[in-house]
């Protein structure tokens, strides 16, 4: 099979990325419910300003830029880079307009257009991989995109659904009893090759030493976490990491961030509106905190990340509940019994899964020279790492090495559990 | 002359509400700054819900509510009528859309202009009642609407104006010297009469004692403003209430809410966007508590409420620069000398006017019977009056015995100062 | 009867205050529960440089200060004396210890001792002024020591008593009905008169206009609180200030400050340790929200400050339930029948009572040249005027004009409720 | 050389415990200035109270509990145990006084002479165990009382010192250049051996695998990190964890937590004091972002907390300067120069070393069932190892296998930094 041409990727990723937020109004996009989360119209600029900056400006000759202002107003967080708009207070930018940014996109597009048909002899190797980091980047965004808009309407007092219809996979399987998967352990290698694209967290590729250890083979579902809040889970503080029951007591949390108990019935908020609780889905919008609570009252533990890594090395591809929008369904989990094959079934797709494994350097470590530097490493500090990819993932984002991390107390992403144990 | 009739006047009010967001985009209206600033659109809803709550249900045969959900979503602050959505989270309302806002508008215009053509008989004065109440009502939204956009656009960090073109009479005359216009004081009656329209905080009419006393005859200006200022009176405790002194070291406050000072030059930012500081300008968006400092550096102090009505009493006719949108200007300041004739000029128009008087009942003051009543009696705590409107008051909207009302830390209303003194 | 010579009257007001602490430990009073409490040690230690700062430093020639320390960390809030230590930060300070404060005392004791005995000459009148200002100073002093520590004892775990032995007067006798006292009103006087010791805030004396108004002729009791709250009280939004709404919602006020509901039964904290309800006291604690909710209630209001002064004359003496330490009985309230006389009944004593009356200048009021000035102008914003003392004022510190005040939400002052209407 | 009988060690101890607030008043026992924080007379409550809840009233027939309402005041974390006092109102408890918190530690340390004294049978190796605990327990509680006390006093306006006279080894030498030391790494094992005292979190024992590198030989000293001071280490956001940066602008941190800048010249707050900075001491009271950021400007890192424990490995003994209260010198640190012998210098005692090692569970680590099981495992998220003891660690306290653990945020303990690097 032959490479995907570069210019063809790289349209797709940013149709993609649109095709995302076609059901939305533009009072949507304006919108800010907290800090973590940004506007949609943000996250399109943003995109958008990430090819204008790390590509067109250095690379493309005559390359003129769609505003002044934009380099100010949708940086993220890049020092190098020059001062920039507060983060928290993204919700107040009401200009540029939609319509505004959509031109915007427009402006780019075309000239990455005239960028990626022009031969750069000597540079084209740098720009290729700044081509697929940007890529990622905008992959990235699109995850954020559904996760912070589900923020956003969550908080509508009458929670619309952003997108039309029901959700795919709903009602239709049952997730079946959870197995365990043993693995020997030993001196296993783990973390990125040099020779394909990977972020710099993922790497230097190293040995490293396990105990034996078992996976479970699919992940927790609703049903196995409604037991644990039936069974006074939120209000057991024996459960708990320290920081965790803090949090449980501050915040009153009794059920995972989007389910709510209605006349007795539970139900989730899904980014198709209001439903009721399906038991065989994955559970998601888990913490760190309530992920190890619920390992701890399972009498197992969280996987750490190379355990993952190992496990996943034995599945033969990427296969799962992607995000694939535009297609029959849009982001949402499925049951386990869907993802077949050998070894762990979910390993990738459906719920981003929390280890135990804190996101520190890989030994060797150094950060990427220059402003993408900051893309990693100076995150490494009080986030716990997760694995595998979620429903609201690009296909062909994530990777058996693929890091994603957090801070302990975030629900607002597809974050599920998987136990494991020691054997 | 005969009065205008009320459909007319009804109409004239309403298309006022929408001429002032004409210039504004969707995006523009969703935004809250802060907790004390409703949204545009929430604003063009919640008069619209105050006509369809407190007139067409009640009063008008079949009439069909547009939507189910709005009474929860656009209720204010009226516990009688039912639960409501939480005063901080109106900018969280992405849906309903403005197109949908604008509909609402219509629906209930229509509606209005049935029940006005109908003869309800021996409800025919409560009607009208209601319906005063209703336009003065919606004219206190037009004047939010302006004070709150202006803090919406004040944090863009770049700017944008409300409105296209320069702002009205800047730069065209000067405010000239101020003078002290003597009074002798004695038994007064003060408050409004029953006969004409009037919310019930202004009454019952009542008399009280004034001592001899002087007020100025003109507001204070940018320039007097900015001598207190350049005199470091933000660093002068002793010049200070106790709480305005905390606020200020709090806050950092160094000068009014909208000035900034630009590579040594004072600016200003108006809703015509950010223009150079005019000395000759009223100042305007003071506390209660910069008010009260400025006028104990002047050696005087801040009217009695009861002096500026009994001083006010002495203009035949509410003049003054008021709000007139689509004429000419739009809203801004003026200097003084554009506004004439005998006694203290400026008390109507230009600036809410700071009095030392807390916000508190007159005499046999009782609130009026039903949700109406939660309109005025229930801030009786914690708040001064203002007297006067001010360029952001719909012209008719306010009167001698007028009370305006706020806590004494506000500033992102159009507010100022006249200075008073004993005599 | 001839006067009190000064200095038997300065010793019997410094006696008085450590009167108050004999029982105390030296932990108790290094602790500061919230910035308004401050340490029992920090009020001995205040009120001796009270003596130092205002009389002993201007007035004694060759004053020795104590310590070069002590103008910095027992200055409360003159800003004109300089620099001084945070106010909320006065638990921190472990030195100088109870000993070395108490060492303080005696050495300005001695040295005020030497001063009131010399002839000043043409000072004497403005040195005897200061002295009662400072007299009366040390006596607000003894009660916010009462205020205080029962407050620092109620956030103890285990609720410590203050005091040994029962509280007097409890359970002795029922408080009877209450019945209204009519008033004609008219022009009134108001205020302090020129010839004896008065803070500067009860003046100028001055006419004032009333309309007919009446006065309840006790306290409101506990068994006539009680009957609120179990009707719901604070529960019922309409009942409620806006702004003491929104204090019951945030910090879940359920009742006045210091009762507790045991197994069913209610309990009150006071300085003789956790007690049954008596429902025969007056009710204490109470903020000016809750008093103004419980007028609501009743059908009633709370008297203006005017009205209350006016109604207060109609006493002969300024009799009631003071604070008389280390007689019988410690600070305690008592039932309403114990005060006889002609007129309303505990006007003086027992609790505080709040008046609808913001607390502003008089007319024509101008704070006191210097530092003493800062005395009182400075809190004219926020605040409501209390009047009559409590069971915690010293004997011979109240009057008929005197003006407390405290801002709207405070509860941890001796503060109850008298009624009033119109008539 | 034979044990230490447990009685004398016991004895030794407790009484250590008690040498070291010698010098301080009551007053200055009670205070508590932030969360972290405990005021000192409720560590020598919590340490008496550990061994009558895990030693006495299990073990000591008879036993009779000093006071009822202990178990409820002096519990830290123990949820097992039950219900207990707020962690943030421990300085609120004026009650027990000092002198009854005395009584109590004699109540206690006269049962435990007795139940050490009786031969347990069976439970004699559970019972030893325990009071190892307890002994590390009240060890760990004496490096707090110093720590908390020093950030007690320095929250004072004057500064007191804790201990009188200079502190010990100040000014008398130079801490010379740091040195590299090479390590080759490989398959190596980490972590404590069953047959010997140590915390849960120390084991199990395990192999890890370790890439070549070298630590510094010495610690980061008061010059080395002045020059990253006044290179702009604060002022520059690229050198610092994202975290970190926030850390730092939101709390204003321009330098170590004790570090002041009087008239131009660098101060420190000590425990002797305010004193001229001396440079050539280890620098102390780091965060984990300072020590990170100071590591990323030096072109170096922080060290693995196994590459610390392998290089620590090759010291002979746990030496270097650690606290002895009573003898000739109290707790500070000293220069690198008079730790002797072959490897790096200062690994025990002086200052604890931030590892750049997130606090983890070991390989298959489970925590202690019962009570004490809640010692570690639950603080096992959000914090960072710190290794080798500081100057305020009891000798004999701290092990090459020993993991301290704190927040990365923390500065008020005496924690410092030792470089390391790959090679």
């Amino acid at each position: 099979m032959q490479p995907v041409p570069v210019l063809a990727r790289y349209s797709g990723v940013r149709d993609a990325t649109q095709l995302l937020v076609a059901g939305l109004e533009a009072e949507d996009m304006v919108i800010q419910t907290m800090p973590d989360v940004s506007p949609t119209k943000w996250h399109l600029a943003h995109t958008t300003w990430f090819w204008e900056t790390f590509l067109l400006r250095p690379y493309l000759p005559g390359y003129r830029e769609f505003s002044s202002q934009f380099n100010y107003l949708f940086n993220s967080y890049y020092n190098q880079i020059g001062a920039r708009h507060a983060r928290d207070e993204r919700g107040f930018l009401s200009r540029p307009t939609l319509d505004d940014v959509l031109a915007y996109r427009v402006h780019v597009d075309e000239a990455m257009s005239r960028l990626l048909a022009i031969d750069h002899g000597a540079q084209n190797t740098a720009l290729r991989q700044l081509v697929e980091l940007g890529l990622a980047h905008e992959e990235q965004h699109q995850e954020l995109i559904l996760t912070d808009i589900k923020h956003v309407l969550s908080h509508h007092p009458f929670a619309p659904a952003a997108f039309a219809g029901p959700a795919g996979g709903a009602g239709e399987a049952d997730a079946g009893p959870c197995n365990w998967i043993g693995f020997d352990g030993g001196v296993v290698e783990v973390g990125a090759d040099e020779d394909r694209f990977h972020f710099d967290n993922e790497g230097p590729r190293h040995q490293a030493i396990l105990t034996p250890f078992a996976l479970a083979d699919r992940l927790v579902t609703n049903r196995d976490y409604l037991a644990f809040v039936e069974d006074g889970g939120y209000r057991s503080a024996g459960l708990w990491l320290s920081d965790g029951w803090a949090q449980v007591e501050a915040l009153g949390w009794t059920s995972p961030l989007y389910w709510r108990k209605c006349d007795g019935r539970w139900e989730e908020f899904t980014l198709h509106g209001q439903q009721a609780l399906d038991p065989d889905m994955p559970v998601i919008h888990l913490s760190y905190y309530e992920a190890s609570a619920f390992a701890e009252w399972s009498g197992a533990r969280l996987p750490d990340e190379r355990e993952w890594e190992h496990g996943a090395a034995t599945r033969r591809s990427v296969d799962g509940r992607l995000c694939r929008p535009g297609q029959s369904a849009h982001p949402a989990v499925t049951p386990a019994h869907r993802a077949g094959g050998a070894g762990p079934r979910q390993m990738f797709g459906d719920a981003w899964e929390w280890t135990r494994s804190a996101y520190s350097p890989y030994p060797r470590y150094r950060p990427a020279p220059g402003a993408v530097g900051e893309y990693n490493g100076k995150f490494m500090c009080g986030q716990f790492v997760l694995r595998g990819g979620s429903c609201a993932t690009a296909p062909g984002h994530v990777r058996t090495t693929y890091r994603n991390f957090f801070p302990p107390a975030t629900r607002w992403q597809f974050s599920g559990v998987r136990l494991a144990k020691d054997i």
